[in-house]
């Protein structure tokens, strides 16, 4: 497996590999994992399709401190370079991108930021200014360097998945957004990097986010119950555990992310919550129409 | 000469030149060419450089709505399809790309912007806010879909230039700006669509908007005269012609665009002026350091 810290040093890379790989007159696909590192089962699964789907497999590791706001410490986000390493090795990525901040940014900054409108007014958007900003900017930037023909996302973080397909949707960018299902914990919390941060006693508990919105989605489909009231008893049922603090527990529009009041099976509908376990800030969703 | 007015038309003839004119192993490189349309020598200019360092040449005609203010008249820009069209064949364009606001930004509207900071805060962009976003998302969407290794841009649009250079910078799009010098008529006004827009009278007056900044250089870099007063004078000067109103004459850095006080040699320094002649808004700039 080929590693790179540089942007030209991918890049020269990615184009020995589209020559090494050619199918005759075709060109190898490039499928491409952007991530931030401290892998755990729900990257592999995105590596995984990514690796069944193209000739090529590059993967990115890089924390971004563009989407990270004033009040969340980015020194404390978990890293675990060497696991990460071995993890893209055994599951067949042809190339690791693992940038610096000024690699990425240079000495100062960047000038240029990308922006989509109204679908981060909701959800993270709220409590998180300028996060999807900072994310849909490195995307846009890591999508120029790989050239990726498809890039491989998880619908754990939905609402960054949405802005991302409506990115490259209204900029006319040439990539494939594929979107994989969340990789659960037996237990059912949703894997993510952040779930490292819990104590003993705060991850006994954690499962309780994906038990209320099974239970919700049960009250509003199975028993027809008025959206707006199970929203009312999910908070105050989450908020009953120790610790527990909810940042929002929505029922929006898959496409529009806007609140809704009724589910609709034609343009879908999303459970989607955010959860403060301690001092550790947990999202989860799940399709309810 | 292709002429397509579809997104998925360009592309499959991209693809289709792509493999017609490659040179044994080697990719064909694509030369870009963005323009508003109503062409004159100014985009012939950029067009004969792109034809001489490129195996393929695209030009794009876009009357880009979202780069006029709500006071600018999208539809009094001056229009001349079939001239261009005739230009672009007799250039040896390729294939030309015409397509309409609903193909580029769909029934409703894109919810996606690039922004560059700090860049857009002087000169046009003080007098024309929203402008530069509506540029770079447009040039950003583009890029996309025609896919170039260069694109060409005038200095005539100097401000526009830069803030282009900064966004592919920034966002690490594997793409070459290549800046073409100002193309003048015989009497020094700089090649501009909106020179249709002058009366007689208008374009008997509007070199004096050169005729002046070759005054200021003069009187800056020959008699080392104080940056300050020269630019005080200028404006006195073009104000006195009739029908005359300035939006701007600034002396800035090339890199910053923030104004200066004194030339610098190292860093370079630019003169860059708006005028109105009657209704018009005309730019022109030229290199003082």
């Amino acid at each position: 497996m080929i590693v790179c810290t540089t942007i030209d040093g991918i890049r020269s890379n990615i184009r020995w590999l589209r020559a090494e790989r050619k199918i005759g007159e075709l060109s190898p696909r490039i499928g491409f994992v952007p991530t931030m590192g401290f892998l755990h089962e729900g990257h592999a699964s995105l590596i995984q399709k990514a690796r069944a789907e193209n000739e090529i497999v590059i993967v990115s590791i890089f924390i971004n401190p563009k989407q990270f706001g004033p009040n969340e410490d980015i020194n404390r986000y978990p890293r675990s370079p060497q696991e990460d390493q071995l993890l893209c090795e055994q599951l067949g990525v042809d190339a690791l991108f693992t940038p610096s901040v000024e690699e990425m940014y240079g000495k100062s900054d960047i000038y240029t930021h990308v922006h989509v409108d109204l679908l981060g007014n909701f959800l993270c958007g709220k409590s998180r200014p300028g996060h999807f900003d900072g994310v849909c900017t490195v995307v846009s930037k890591l999508f120029h360097i790989i050239t990726p023909d498809a890039a491989y996302f998880g619908q754990k973080d939905a609402q960054q998945l949405r802005i991302i397909e409506q990115m490259v949707h209204d900029l006319s960018m040439p990539i494939e957004i594929v979107s994989c299902p969340i990789v659960r914990e037996a237990d059912g919390l949703a894997k993510s990097s952040r779930n490292a941060y819990l104590s003993k006693e705060e991850r006994a508990l954690a499962p309780e986010i994906f038990n209320t919105m099974k239970w919700m989605k049960q009250q509003i489909i199975l028993e027809e119950n008025d959206v707006r009231q199970v929203r009312v008893e999910a908070i105050h049922r989450l908020e009953g555990y120790p610790g527990f603090k909810v940042d929002y527990v929505s029922i929006v529009d898959k496409k529009t992310l806007a609140p809704v009041d009724h589910i609709d099976h034609v343009s879908g509908t999303l459970l989607a919550v955010a959860v403060y376990v301690g001092n550790t800030r947990l999202i989860d969703n799940i399709n309810i129409a």
